[in-house]
């Protein structure tokens, strides 16, 4: 087999070996439905109640403030839709940012064309969300601030304490969400610390399983379900427990968090090591956010390229990166986050994300320089965007 | 360890071998995104198409029809909630039945204390749904009417049939919903047979994982996404597929398909088996749906017996059952099917649910015959319930 090179951990990341065995252990051994009265169900049951202490400890929150879901998407749909839904008497306003997840914005939009009014505020060059156009737009009648933690296509840190220590100080205060789903597994999170209300994480995008998330519900947060049924989890989300994934998802916290320094200076030095790498080469060659940006992400545009071609020659040497978001490229529109930073139309095409994790090792980044110094100067087409269109 | 006789396989069953395989499999080798551009992506993509034709095909359908979700609770909420909302300009009303799943009757609950009109057509001593009184209720401003296959807690095959025909005849025709839960994998489904719009299964009712099902969707169906995001399977189920879990859905449902006769003979043994002999020690046990219902699940009532002793007197040696639904055991409530059925109320407390999977042999009946001998005797009080209140 050909060697891979898998810097596109934005997208997803590969699970640890641990957390693939420990599902299959469980689905093979602890199979019962942890609502059953007998042995089986209290085993299962067990499980998932170490998990939420387990990832209650990680969040510095309180077991029962732990919702697992079906992932990121869930988790945000939940959080947004429960919240308005429970809120309808305080009104029909609601805020978010313009470099949203299209799980967060695509939500948001739904709502606006039923009637809610939604501002959508902007960010600077950098990437980083306007906190006094947010703050500013607060009124009486706002249900919810939803900001992400840190983008999932630049990789830049958005203010979110700087937000929740302001709305925390209002009379009527709106329900705060973070979607922490790119931002968990890669720094600190602790909801308390930013006054989040609730927040979002994914279990695939830090080296769990797929299909399984939580959403942190802080004590007292006025929200409903959105899912009705067998009133699992305290009624807030019916549905069979997936025990073996939601098992799966606290080892993969545990194992994230317990080694997040060293994985921390590791990826700080392959970035340096790359960035160095691609300003001494490419000259004309732009990276977004770049010092704003968790060191785990990094989008660069190479001007007259299309990223879709150079995406394409990367793989043929076993480079995997992505155009955008993996979520949203597959739909090939132009990034609504470099949009909203003011990207020039003609670089909008030629960006890529490589996104790292622990997995990653200085070889990787060698064999992507060694990739962009022979690749570029053969896709690069001088005036390309005019010939094109 | 103790051995086990795991009977309560309407609650969950024991994922096959190779269905655990897989998934891990899969996980650790194929773990990329299937949004992703590259390789990685497209392999995950492959495989989630593989098992949509897979599912097709054991379906009758087609691939296009088939849509992921996170289990039977999901699937069955998409579908009704996705109903109402595309359809709100065709009216209010809504039908289903006493009988059906939590995660059916929640929802129409729901939708009713937001002012939907529902009807919840009554069922026959034996469990089964009054077709007639069902057909009545229809009207031009019916939105939907939902009716299980398979009844989860007596095992009554409905008359989803009978019902379908009729719908398809009609002018200004409901969408047509079946909940096939607790049916699918224990008998052939073929949505097109009973003409089904809408239909749902849940992976681990038939071996394969948890946290994945399916809802099957029409071609043309009138129905709207309740989650938005990246815009995946058709923009009708946004969030990252759980390919590991996808696959080891259809690789669970091919194997159970491949094996249905031997396995249904095996079952209708071990029903026979188990019923003659409680007919014999037990001559005031009262077996339900007893001429309706599928092999695969029993429901008995003991008089003067809890349901709940019973139950921790069988786990005691090793045997697993449950009172009523598992998804609403935990609840405590007594059984809502029971009582459509019209068991008179000093049984609802003493009846246990028996369920058989291929795993079974007649040695689990065995072991259970030996049991209740011994149980029973001692755990009956005379005119308990009078006691008791």
């Amino acid at each position: 087999m050909k060697k891979e090179y898998y810097l596109d951990n934005g997208a997803t990341t590969r699970p640890y070996e641990e957390v693939v065995d420990l599902v299959a252990n469980i689905s093979k051994n602890c199979y019962g439905n942890s609502s059953s009265l007998h042995t089986k169900g209290i085993e299962a049951e067990r499980i998932i109640n170490q998990a939420k202490e387990d990832l209650a400890n990680i969040l510095g929150v309180k077991p029962s403030e732990i919702y697992f879901t079906s992932g990121g998407t869930e988790s945000n749909n939940m959080a947004i839709s429960g919240s308005i839904m429970a809120n309808r008497k305080k009104g029909k306003h609601l805020i978010t940012t313009k470099i949203e997840h299209s799980a967060v914005l695509e939500v948001f939009k739904h709502y606006e064309a039923e009637g809610y009014e939604t501002d959508f505020i902007s960010v600077d060059e950098s990437g980083k969300v306007n906190v006094d156009e947010l703050l500013r737009a607060i009124r009486k009648d706002t249900v919810l601030v939803s900001v992400m933690a840190v983008n999932n296509e630049t990789g830049c840190i958005q203010p979110i304490k700087e937000i929740g220590d302001k709305i925390k100080t209002l009379k009527d205060k709106p329900l705060y969400h973070v979607d922490a789903v790119q931002a968990f597994g890669k720094m600190p999170i602790k909801p308390q610390s930013f006054g989040a209300d609730l927040l979002s994480i994914s279990g695939h995008k830090f080296h769990g399983p797929k299909g399984v998330g939580v959403l942190y519900i802080k004590t007292g947060t006025k929200i409903e379900p959105v899912m009705w049924g067998g009133g699992h989890q305290g009624g807030m989300r019916s549905g069979t427990m997936d025990t073996p994934g939601i098992a799966g998802l606290a080892l993969a916290a545990k194992m994230v968090y317990s080694n997040l320094d060293a994985t921390g200076r590791k990826i700080s030095e392959l970035r340096r090591s790359l960035l160095d790498f691609v300003k001494d080469k490419f000259k004309d060659a732009v990276i977004h956010s770049e010092h704003c940006s968790l060191d785990h992400i990094v989008s660069i545009s190479f001007p007259n390229v299309k990223g879709e071609v150079l995406l394409h020659h990367l793989e043929a040497k076993g480079i995997y990166v992505s155009t955008g978001s993996a979520c949203s490229s597959s739909g090939k529109s132009k990034s609504h986050v470099l949009k909203a930073m003011g990207v020039a139309p003609e670089l909008l095409d030629g960006t890529i994300r490589i996104s790292f994790s622990e997995f990653n090792e200085q070889e990787d980044i060698e064999k992507l320089k060694e990739a962009l110094e022979e690749i570029i100067p053969v896709i690069t087409i001088k005036n390309r965007s005019k010939v094109m269109r």
